[in-house]
């Protein structure tokens, strides 16, 4: 068999505001890969189905000299995400080809794996479409399950307010705390969005873009679990609008994320005065306490309806890059999903 | 007997920044009491011994429309604190002449009071001062001692760092963390003050007006707990030196008290990535979890000296309008303390 294109998106550039498609990543089809005669080494040659796209990806995008908890990107290289692919040959016993992978992907079409344990072979027992298990089975949804089950401690009569609520984390929270019996205020950035979250069952939806949001939560809070995906000006929002011994889960602060000067909070002594517990997390440190729950619980309701999900799936690593930019500015209208190839 | 004086410190005008010896309170004379003839009705004449003053009072100093975890001071009625007072004449069988009796007073004299549960009757088996029981014994010393059982969660090989480490909680804090073998830095805003700090046992002990505390920390840091006295550019050079998992008990931030426009922390993304748990608290609302610890504990110590102690005392009503200026700007050398009467 002839040697195939082994296309690429690779980091070019580290953007100073927003991404720019042009710029930041760059796709290459420079490389290629014999599929029949790539040298495994003991190791698995895996065909890319579906990438994600996620706000955190705008973290790595940086000088690969400032650390945080998670890896830059380095100019020259792929981009990674979370992603589903499948076996095409194996030397690892552990590994069958046709074996289903989930775990962190470069952006390239195919490639070469020596480490089982970085990647978990997925059953599908309900036969869901593979983009599905990186979003609302994937780390979206097990960051919205495992947050909400580690810091949200809802009691009966609370009221939640979820950011991002259109988002495949605020679209997870927002069911998750209606299937609890709460009120729940939910925020997004368009009206087709704000119709979704209103699809979800929140009990008050607006759009963060026309409406005051500090207005939303004075008239239907006061709060007492604040989702936060976005920081700034509406965390500022939910500390004026906070409950005494309010919970506040960290989720993300995308909206310091592309700009220079991040909006600053002017309200953090209410920290004290309202007796705040705030948590930021990331969902990895909260698998070994909570993935297995995930897993008994999450894909039964995804497979009967019960809870809902939307993506938006574009077609082709060329794709990525404005992909990257809508998840970054909000022109997603659901779950960013690259879909690679067809099996 | 001829009726005395009932001198007292009444609330002013509410500042706009520093509290003003000569406009924010004032001290009136023109009350007078009998104090055999004065009506009881059922209640009880107290003696008012010592009073404390504390950075919270400054934000009782509010427009009375302002809500908070505190009532507002009323202008042209007395301040209130924290104060141990002696009982001369009671009508309740309850409390009996000679008692001591710890509560919230009004700043004068002489009270009549009704509310005998508004009081707790102090035993004093060590034989103290009365004004400890304002200070390492009263809402200070349960302040550090709840707030550090509640979450600190302290572990092996943990980095302390205590702000206003010469004030009553935050030496309290120091020598709780030593007791559990950790690191402790420390800041303070004098050489004296320093001193005293590190005769506590603080490892690292600095005068934050001389050195920047960003510099100190990330020498001796990461830090895991943080004990905020203080908020603004102090907590941000915190969360900037914080490890992952960090700790922050919020416990005051003086730095924004004084101020039309606080500092405000630019790096609040770090809560996100460096899984920080926030927790600010209002020690009343932790009495009843960890009061009973603290009688059982607390008293024994100080009184063998295991755990130190300063105070700042001044004389007289007439005092406290300079008392509390110092205790905003940091002028006080120890607890501040006002001694009303003798017995």
């Amino acid at each position: 068999m002839a040697p195939v294109r082994n296309g690429r998106v690779l980091f070019n550039e580290i953007p100073s505001g927003y991404p720019d498609p042009a710029r930041t990543t760059v796709y290459d089809q420079s490389k290629i890969l014999d599929l029949e005669k790539e040298p495994l080494e003991g190791g698995f040659l895996v065909k890319t189905l579906v990438l994600s796209i996620d706000p955190y990806m705008r973290g790595k995008m940086r000088d690969a000299s400032i650390g945080s908890y998670s890896r830059p990107y380095l100019i020259g290289e792929p981009l990674t995400s979370y992603g589903v692919g499948v076996v095409l040959r194996s030397e690892n016993p552990s590994i069958k080809p046709g074996d289903h992978l989930y775990g962190s992907y470069p952006f390239q079409e195919y490639l070469v794996a020596k480490d089982a344990k970085a990647f978990s072979v997925l059953e599908n027992k309900e036969k869901l479409p593979w983009s599905v298990y990186v979003g609302v089975l994937g780390m979206p949804g097990q960051t919205a399950h495992h947050g909400w089950k580690e810091f949200a401690h809802p009691k009966k009569g609370d009221v939640v307010f979820v950011t991002a609520g259109a988002g495949p984390v605020g679209a997870t929270v927002i069911q998750l705390a209606k299937a609890e019996g709460l009120k729940v205020i939910a925020s997004a950035g368009s009206e087709e969005k704000v119709d979704f979250v209103r699809s979800l069952g929140a009990d008050v939806a607006f759009n963060y873009k026309t409406t005051k949001t500090l207005d939303v939560l004075q008239k239907n809070g006061p709060i007492n679990i604040y989702w936060d995906n976005v920081g700034g000006e509406t965390l500022e929002a939910a500390l004026e609008a906070a409950a005494v011994g309010a919970r506040f889960i960290e989720c993300g602060m995308i909206s310091g994320y592309n700009g220079e000067q991040p909006y600053t909070v002017k309200n953090l002594s209410y920290i004290v005065g309202k007796q705040l517990r705030i948590s930021g997390f990331i969902v990895t440190s909260l698998h070994e306490k909570h993935l297995a729950d995930f897993h008994k619980e999450i894909p039964r309701k995804v497979a009967s309806g019960e809870i809902k999900h939307k993506e938006d799936v574009s077609k082709g690593l060329e794709s990525v890059g404005q992909a990257i930019l809508d998840v970054m500015t909000g022109k997603n209208k659901g779950k960013k999903v690259i879909l690679v190839s067809e099996e």
